[in-house]
Formats: C-alpha cells, sequence, structure tokens
C-alpha cells in the first residue's frame, strides 16, 4: 500500500514514495525546466512517476503546485511561476503514465501532511503558515483540506490587515502578506538601517554578505536596539494576523514553516505574548491555540501529495 | 419527526417547532428577565418548551445563543448580554425538562439555517454577515458550521482590517466590524454631516428623528453628494473585509442580514462593484463567489438551532 506524493516546484519536481503511516520509503528529483514550457513539465513529471515506481504499482498519485489548482477537474488554473494557465494536468499526467492524479495547493497539501502525520498529528484543526518570499497558507479542519468552493480557498496571505497599506503583489494594499513574509522583514530591516547607521545590523549584514531575514534577528542576539525595534514591528504585524486566523478558525494549532521560521523560539517566544495581548477570545475558553514551528521541512510537500491521494 | 429550535437573546426567548423540511409549524415567546439571574432565563427557556411541546416528544432541542458556546461540554462560556459566564446551560435544562440540548453561537445556527434551508440551500458553503449593531458572523462548510477548536471560531468581525484603526468593542484596534457594522455607518454619517452642513444628510435625519443607518442612503438617493461619499467609504471597507473572506473561504455564497442590509440591491450593486476590483483571485478560477442577502429573516435563529438538534 504505497502512494506516490509528487511536489512540483519552479525549479525542482521532487517525488517520493510514501507508505501507510506516512513515511517516505524512496525518493528521486528532477529539474522542472519551466523554460521549454507545459508538455516538458507534464513529461519531467512522468519520468519521475517511472523513475520511482521500479516495478511497483502505487495505490494513488497525488501532486503539490503553487497557484491555483482544480482538483475536480484536473486543471491547473494558474501557476505563474510554472508558466501554466488552465492547463489539464491530470489528463496529461494520465495519457504519459496512466495514473489519475488528484491536484492540490502546494501550501495546501504541505498543511495536510503536518496536521496528519507532523507537528499537528491527532489534532483538531491546523493552519500552516510559510513566511517565505510571500506568507503560504494551508488550512486543515478536522482533517480535511479547506479549499473551497474553486480550490482557491485558505489565501490567509492576501487578507488586508493595513487597509491602505504596503501595496501586495497581488493588486491589493496591506495584505498580511506584505506585512510578514521574509520579503517584509527585509523591507523593514532595510528602513531601519537606514534610520540608524550605528546600528549593529550594518555589521551583521556585511558579514552575511548582504540583507536578510536574519539580519535584524542576529543584532537583536547582540543587545541592538535598532534590530529590536525591527523585530518588534514584524512580530507586531505577525501577531495581527495570527490573532485574525484565531478569531476566524480557532484551530488548535497554529504551525509556522519557511524561512523567518528558522528563528525558532526568538520568533515564537515574543509573538506569543504579542497574540496574549490582542486575543480577546481566551479569557473565557479553556483551549488554546497552540504557535509552534513545523517539523516535516521540505517533506511535507512530498507527504501531503501522497496523502491527498490516499483520501479518495 | 419535529424539533424545537429556540434563539435566546438578551430581549426574548423565541422558540418554534420545525418539521423536517425546516419549517416552522408553531412557535412562542417570552421575555428573557436577564435581571433575574441565570437559574430565572433556564426557568423562562423550559416553560418555553413546556408551552410548545402540546403533548408532542420533541426528537431535539437546539438552542442558539449570544457569545461564546461549547457544545461538547453544554456551557456557555461567556454571553455578557445574558449575564452568563461559565453557566452550564445543558445541565440546567435537562434538569427541567429531561431534554439534553444542543448549543450553539446564535450567529452560526442562523448561518446554518440559511446555509440548508435559506438563501444557501444545496450552495456548497455559505458565511452570512450580520450588519447590525455588530458584524455576527457564521461559517457552514460543506454543510458543516465552523466552531473550531474550542466553539469560538467563525469571529470575522473581529479580523483586523486596518492595523491601528479604530477602537473595537473587543479591545483591538481596527477590526472588521468597528468599519463594517451599523455603529460604524453612522459614526461615518455624523462624521461626515459635521464636514458638511449643507448635506442633504440634515434633512434626512430631521424627517426620521435621528440619524440612523439609512441616512446616508436616503440622501444619496437624494443626489447628494455627501451622502455618496458616505456609503463610498462604508462600502470600501465592507468590500475590504468581504475580499478578505473570498480569499480565506472562498465560499459559494455570501449572505448579508441585520440593519444595512436592508438596504438590498442599493449596497450590494455598489458592493459587488468594489469586490470585483479587489479580488485578485477572479481571473483564472470559472466560479464566483456570489453576494445576496438572507431570505429567512428572525426565523434562521429558530430554525437553525432545530437543524443544530437534527445533526445528532
Amino acid at each position: 500500500m504505497s502512494y506516490l506524493g509528487i511536489d512540483l516546484g519552479g525549479t525542482n519536481i521532487k517525488g517520493g514514495v510514501v507508505n501507510g503511516a506516512g513515511e517516505i520509503v524512496r525518493e528521486a528529483s528532477r529539474p522542472t525546466h519551466v523554460e521549454q514550457g507545459p508538455d516538458a513539465i507534464a513529461d519531467g513529471i512522468a519520468a519521475l512517476v517511472r523513475e520511482l515506481e521500479q516495478g511497483e504499482t502505487f495505490e494513488g498519485v497525488g501532486l503539490g503546485c503553487p497557484g491555483t489548482v482544480d482538483d475536480e477537474t484536473g486543471e491547473v488554473l494558474c501557476a505563474f511561476n510554472l508558466n501554466l494557465i488552465h492547463y489539464d494536468l491530470r489528463a496529461a499526467i494520465r495519457e504519459r503514465t496512466g495514473y489519475v492524479i488528484r491536484l492540490g495547493n502546494d501550501a495546501n497539501v504541505a498543511a495536510l501532511a503536518e496536521a496528519k502525520v507532523g507537528v499537528g498529528r491527532g489534532a483538531h484543526s491546523v493552519v500552516v503558515l510559510t513566511l517565505g518570499t510571500g506568507v503560504g497558507c494551508g488550512v486543515v479542519l478536522e482533517g480535511k483540506m479547506l479549499t473551497g468552493y474553486t480550490g482557491a480557498a485558505s489565501e490567509l496571505g492576501h487578507m488586508v490587515i493595513r487597509e491602505d497599506g504596503y501595496p501586495c503583489t497581488c493588486g491589493r494594499k496591506g495584505c498580511f502578506e506584505a506585512y510578514s513574509s521574509a520579503t517584509a522583514l527585509i523591507r523593514m530591516t532595510k528602513e531601519e538601517m537606514e534610520r540608524s547607521p550605528d546600528s549593529a545590523m550594518h555589521a551583521v549584514a556585511k558579514e552575511n554578505g548582504g540583507v536578510d531575514g536574519r539580519t535584524a534577528f542576529t543584532a537583536k542576539e547582540r543587545g541592538d536596539a535598532a534590530g529590536a525595534a525591527v523585530v518588534a514591528e514584524y512580530v507586531k504585524y505577525l501577531a495581527s494576523g495570527v490573532t485574525n486566523v484565531i478569531n476566524i478558525f480557532f484551530p488548535e494549532i497554529i504551525a509556522f514553516s519557511g524561512g523567518v521560521a528558522n528563528q525558532g523560539e526568538a520568533l515564537l517566544v515574543p509573538l506569543r505574548e504579542e497574540v496574549a495581548k490582542q486575543d480577546f477570545g481566551r479569557k473565557y475558553v479553556k483551549k488554546f491555540t497552540r504557535l509552534v514551528n513545523c517539523t516535516l521541512g521540505y517533506q511535507s510537500g512530498i507527504i501531503g501529495a501522497a496523502l491527498l491521494a490516499q483520501d479518495q
């Protein structure tokens, strides 16, 4: 009883054979070659399927893809960094391999993996927030991915938290993503560095070959006030979005991944304090949302896709 | 096969016997008498149950209550306007009537009714927003009320849409409710009336005995620019929260009720236009969220409570 999970990214296609316990038993990877077009991507996926088959027949194949997918029709509706617009990926893979794949958004299937076999195992409900270039998000309620009427739900990164605020890539202004992604943290860091020429952040950036999502945290650790101010500003906005998520879903767990989450407790401790101040619901309920980090790393994309295939 | 639905409010306790088709076959109401304390409220509910029984035994009894309830334990965790804090309402009603009631938040059960037998009948998913003193909200996903890990989920009114914005009753600043409730509309109307002494809103307010949620809409209808500006400001914020709801849940239907929703298409037409501008997901998905008004009126609270009891 093994399932194949595929994590389709802009650079690589990763695949893994996943057993009934949700563990990867063997895996492989190959370049995506976006520049060769949609059919070449499908060819690459099919080659990966054959490479991992090794004489075995999978019970099911699932695929996680960036952007918006429709698991009803099997279409990738839009995945800009893959150049896929209204592409019938299910048909393309069926033609090439015979498998009828299940299709999920990559952040959603990663959340499914964390909810079922990662940090959220056994939990009532899990929201995963990936603090990277953008803010990726997946919501799993009582074991079920939230995909909405269209397949495009769970886009918490595109919840406006500051009306008329900083422009977001989506066209709106003031989205959660525009304040809580690693990109936003780097912007806040650079702004504060301009205001504070004496800040230790300048030295930290020099040591690391430039400003990144760690600069302000490292400077703060060294006792730098300007670094601490950047972390506080970032945490304030993150806490605002996280408190929204609590008020909307009141999940058992909110789990973080992505670059900024690598700060671990240096991020989570001030975040929990700030959320505790904002969260009006805590006073009377006896159960609270736990804020923790994800545990599956890059494997969540593969495992989640395989779990999606299992859920047929 | 009939179920009893009870809508417990700060002024009245309304009850209705609901048949298998989700219709009220008979109903009754009595004053809540909050000032006499929790046990008197339970006495009132029990008396209503007996009044409506008329020799019949109900298959189940459900109750919708403001505030935060825990349907697992049967407790009302907090309902300020009823003075109920950690009150075991299920035990109190069982002692008095023998019925083991199901318990839901009033906005959530109202949404359940709209989703199952009201405007959302047959829809994949429904979010109800009640634009009244506050912004009440209920979310029904594939027939199931979203209540979260704690029973306190679906509080979309307390999603911050304007960081550091107008203070909300919940203690945070800039909540959706602080910009999209009837209370917020009245605040915006009064502010604009101060800025615009020549606005028709002054005459409209005089005719109706004061400023209310209709003042700006009526003035706009009469061609008043200041009234139109208030409506536009209100709709902008409402659209911001509604677009968030679409990005989060992408429901098939968002349905409005409450005082401001009585404006009907005078509200919905500009709202749909504003949401269309903000909603980045529309370009590639083929299905859209419909914005409409609720159809069940006050009956939604009673019917929803009965439907909750049915779902055992």
